[in-house]
């Protein structure tokens, strides 16, 4: 098992399947014989790190009434008869395609692969979008202890989605949610009286199994975090210089996340620091699509 | 009414207050009070439309169990007590903010509004990201009748709120989906036996509500689809000059949509072909998210 | 693929099952032991177009735990062992059945089969009686060029469905909801001002993939609708006399739709006019279920 | 409280409004401004037995996003301001109605009410409809102690709403579904050995709170179900003369109630009979939509 | 067929699953690679009644993506292969395991069987539960005529589980609910006037298919009910001399159910009443889950 | 806000309404007109800690129509009119209530009430018994530093819910779920090759807000968890001895859980030993329902 498509995943993809097809698909219906069968292949347009495969599997379930098979090239499986859609994947989830690299190749009922197609392609330069563009951040940091971490800023309903096109992409997850990780922010901050009372009471109560991060805005606020024992020290929007002297004054004592203000362009010189992350939210809501194009071989009647 | 938040959108949100809060706000919860009082605002950071007003009480209605308001400014509704969240409209959904314009004030439980901050700006980001991009386009086709029209390649689950922001934003909606508009491309010829054979059998058999598109790539095949009587014809991944012939032989007999390889800096050119729509996935599919951003003016414990 | 069974149309047959079996069938359950078998066929008591069968195998695939398989007669499919239920099919869908003919014929676990019956027969008798009812409608206009079309008058929840044996019974399809077709009526007219402005507000915003239509009731209101280039003319209610005088204003310049009043017994008449759609809700609204009857012939324990 | 609108009702409603309204009322939307108020009514075409209220309220629930009420006529309810829409109930549920008779009035948005009316009018019409042919079965039976019941035969997902309809028309409810009440039909005897088996096998484990229903088509199985106790024997599609007999022969030692090929016709002949229950599936399943017409008289703009 | 998963028992499995694996495994995920097999079994730590088979292969399959197959044991389809999970059953539903028994044996992909095996532990260690105790309820009163019956005090959610689980364990059912079992409380005795209004009330109206139970704490109210003709008198929290002067009283002409207060130590003195039934809500709120383990013997990279 | 009712737990109340009302409460309906009001309270029937306020809101707003407020004593909340329930608050969520002392009053729509009885009931009494069960744990270790913290061992659909209880009873969460903490297990030490490799993947892979928890079971594998950097050692089922001897090798350089063999006799020895948190699953899966009753005073009719 590659990736575990979650009930919630179900739901998503029953509501991209319903706002697509409510009532068939007027189209390829009154064109396209119910006998009909299809045969052809998912492109690289450009360079990209292919992600989704699982989901192919998943939506196709939620169309075809006979199984459908995923099978590695030359697999025995593929001759298996009966199958409404059979699929052959060329490249591994995470691999880097060339542009005119092929993804994987499909063939069975015309009417099922029509509807699919679209679905299929949203999800698809959706993950290999985020998994292209955590790669370019990654290479940014190549050679460096860094890691790329995401954020919460993921489009409602994909948390986990995204959060897997980042893994894909080479990059790492920061906490799932509210409910997994504390992040004690400014509002905390002022709603508990300081940092100090912050931290105490979140060590008291919450989980043990999460760590402590603060987000610091200013060297004191380091100070204070530090003292007060974070697990995690966020440096938030702060300056190359403010950096340095936080990472000083840290000294190994917490682990360090760097945020606000990443871009690519700016990679090159946070990649300077000793620091351990670097969170960015650009990598989940403001992604390119990567190109990727169905096409058709062979249509039998 | 402004928009109608359909049974998928609420179960959209419902997913994304799930992943994001599946057992609590374990920072909020053990930092702030149960009866933390807040105000703040949510401000563009930089030149926006902005876009998702009617989501934020129907996030609302998700977390909080006693009423939300949302009131114009000066409204009187506003001095209505008891309420969990109080919501002062400033902006007009599709209004254009300037960097550092507020959009709307707040004012309520701190931890109901904490927990729903990061669900209300996904939402917000995005639609506005929509918007603000499908303004840019509208702009460099102003003075001309071309409509920038939207199109299937919209985040899975967002369908009827990624059109909602084109039109905000000025844009024109093509189909909602498979079931609602005739498209025929290549596949449907080859499996019909011809255009003039598809179009046919879907004129025969379609919703007569529908009209019938029929996306062509060359010369010959628009002469077919107009000859077939279609209603509107996609010059898909044409070169201009193909695209002018194409024009002339049409000759008003049918709307001519431009498809394909379309992009901010070729609009200059496009806008100056005769025709009467442009389409574009970026519009919706690579979309940058909008900048905004919540902040927090008083905290009262 | 014959019908696509959309996640909505899985949600229903999760209400009708669970609705008829919240806890268990107590009364096979307690008389008909877990390894019994029964064979047998479901029959058409009277005569039926025969609609519904892509259900039966959507049906059992919720309460079998076991793959089930449905083939034509005599395919080798049939063969397969360690199936739940096996189905072979005698009728096609959409076929006329006399009374004593067989639908189909099944056979597997006594359990599952007992529980399915009712579920699987209140779908089919609903469909059935639907694509019934249409052919009787549209054989009334046979060797006219009039298509017998529907509405939204359906039950609610079974859109789709219903829609899909208006189309198994010979008929055609209407606009399928409020999205994706435009119908201007009497409120919509007030509420805009005039016919003409409110088809020039629709023609500029609503979606270029959908035709305009316009419901009128006077031969003043024909002339307006016609005059601001409306699609499709809907006679509303009309003496024969008032649509005769409308279709010879129209004259051929658009679609013209008679609704109202539209009994079976009435189509004698209207099939004379020069007309292109009877729109008509009883179709889907007043049906009479066709008389389908399960029986068993094998019980094995 | 009238009626439970259970999550399983809420979840018909939502997919009701799903297919009707998935991505907005593109005539609406275009035609009627967003302030635009609109006052009307909704009137009996016919006679009729109004049912289907408490459904008013849910669906608008559904669509508004500010409160809605529902008063009785002359309420001081009725003045509160800042609903968005607000009904006055005219009928009681259940009351019958002439033709020309206004069941309720609204006011409020008119964007929310034009999108609400096909899917109100489609509960109102299938419920009035059912209750309405419900009374006319329960008046053919005037005078005598036999009740109609209704069966399992509704339409799927409408169960409690059928079963609800037919109360409301003066009719009473069979067992609610598989899960709730017994009955012995055929097959189960056949897998079980015996009517006597069946019936000890059940009594020993079935829920003491359900009687048995023994169906019996001769004057045998009458006499061996009434041997072994059953609390209810079916007289299945037997002649007239068969259940005099029958009546004879179970002199009052179970309860009896008549199935099959029940017609209003033959109900004539039925009611002579001393019998307890008369069930038929026609009042659920062929059943005629009641006419009711939603009129409009002010709009506002 | 042994049990039936309805649509709601597989909305409560997605529950179960979402909440404890929303984003994957990040301990199996980082440890265990894809290509993982291994086997092992789930054994009895204690002496219990095993109870929950048919929850396994519900639980798998909305984990896998292959087929999963459930055999007795040395069955030949354990052959065959391609399946992501398979499972041997050694022990029968509802038998009796002594500590160290083991109930199945499974061998698959290690990362579904690691994410499954907690949530499949957690139904199992409920339903075995309440079967355990159930049985031991029973064993107190084996020689007698008298049944130990559940009541509505279930796990919210859980009320076709927990009833099915106290008939593995030798106990019955009393009404699913509130819609299909009659039970006249204090609260309906008061607000219909009396026990003997409240009886004819819902003799007359409720569906006849249920028998009609009262609750009684008196000599005087068994006596109501017994002359309004009542099915089941309930002898609720009676001391053992009340019940004695009931029960004479009754005499056989109505079922007696006694309730409240019954611990396993009462059940000696009860067992010496002539009752039919007793019915405690211990055996479904305040169960011990029953010991079982899941244990791993092989692990193949 | 106290504590937030995600999505899931509206679904678990749906669930449980469903089942418990799925056609009506066939009783109340004939027994209760539907103008009738009734006014009551809940009360402890023995010493309990108090919990699941929340809930109640809840599930009024799925039943009622009207809203429902819950107030503290004496609040002028109280006074409002038109409300279909009123709720008034006596003790605090957590409070410890003694054996005749009153949670809450109530006063409204008596079928609404009578309706709600049984399922907030059956959600009080399981999260009241847990947090009842975790106090007499958390009482136990008076005086020390240790923290009684809970498992993944919910009943199905409760995670949130029963971690819930266990915080108002004064214990502490552990991992959410397998996405938000890691715990290393035999299995996955086997599949990684060692302790050593299962940490660093884990270190190198999984979110860093995520402390890293290895379960061990002999003094070597502490020695290597120890080594290789565990944040927290889990002794699992290990004799005193072998814990003290543990406790000395960690030295405070991991947190220290104990889990296994826990239960409250011995945790008096457990107590001694210088460690930081003791895990159980009987606070979630082996909880007596804590003893409450719903009394009615006044029927209104």
């Amino acid at each position: 098992m590659e990736f575990f498509i979650s009930p919630a995943i179900k739901t998503l993809i029953d509501l991209a399947l319903q706002e697509d097809i409510p009532n068939g698909d007027i189209t390829t219906m009154f064109t396209t014989k119910k006998d009909t069968n299809v045969s052809g292949y998912v492109v690289a347009k450009e360079e990209l790190v292919f992600c989704g495969l699982p989901l192919i599997r998943a939506i196709f379930e939620k169309i075809t009434s006979k199984n459908i098979i995923i099978t590695e090239k030359n697999s025995s499986d593929y001759q298996k008869t009966d199958l409404e859609v059979k699929i052959i994947q060329l490249a591994e989830e995470g691999e880097l395609l060339q542009k005119g690299e092929i993804a994987f190749r499909f063939d069975g009922d015309a009417r099922a692969i029509l509807m699919a197609e679209r679905t299929i392609l949203n999800f698809l330069q959706r993950l290999s979008g985020i998994a292209t563009m955590t790669r370019k951040y990654v290479q940014e940091l190549e050679g460096t202890k860094i890691k790329i971490v995401d954020t919460r800023k993921t489009a409602p309903g994909f948390r986990a989605l995204d959060k897997y096109a980042v893994r894909v992409g080479g990059g790492y997850n920061h906490r799932m949610g509210l409910s997994d990780g504390v992040l004690i922010k400014e509002n905390h901050i002022i709603a508990a009286g300081s940092i100090t009372k912050a931290i105490e009471s979140v060590r008291k109560n919450a989980p043990h199994t999460s760590k402590i991060e603060v987000e610091t805005t200013t060297i004191k606020e380091v100070e204070e975090a530090l003292k007060s024992g974070a697990d995690i020290i966020m440096l938030d929007n702060m300056s190359i210089e403010m950096m340095r002297e936080a990472i000083v004054l840290i000294n190994k004592k917490a682990l360090i996340e760097v945020s606000g203000n990443v871009t690519i362009e700016r990679l090159s010189k946070l990649r300077e620091l000793d620091i351990d992350f670097i969170s960015t939210g650009a990598i989940t809501h403001s992604i390119k699509a990567a190109d990727l194009s169905m096409r058709f071989e062979h249509i039998t009647k």
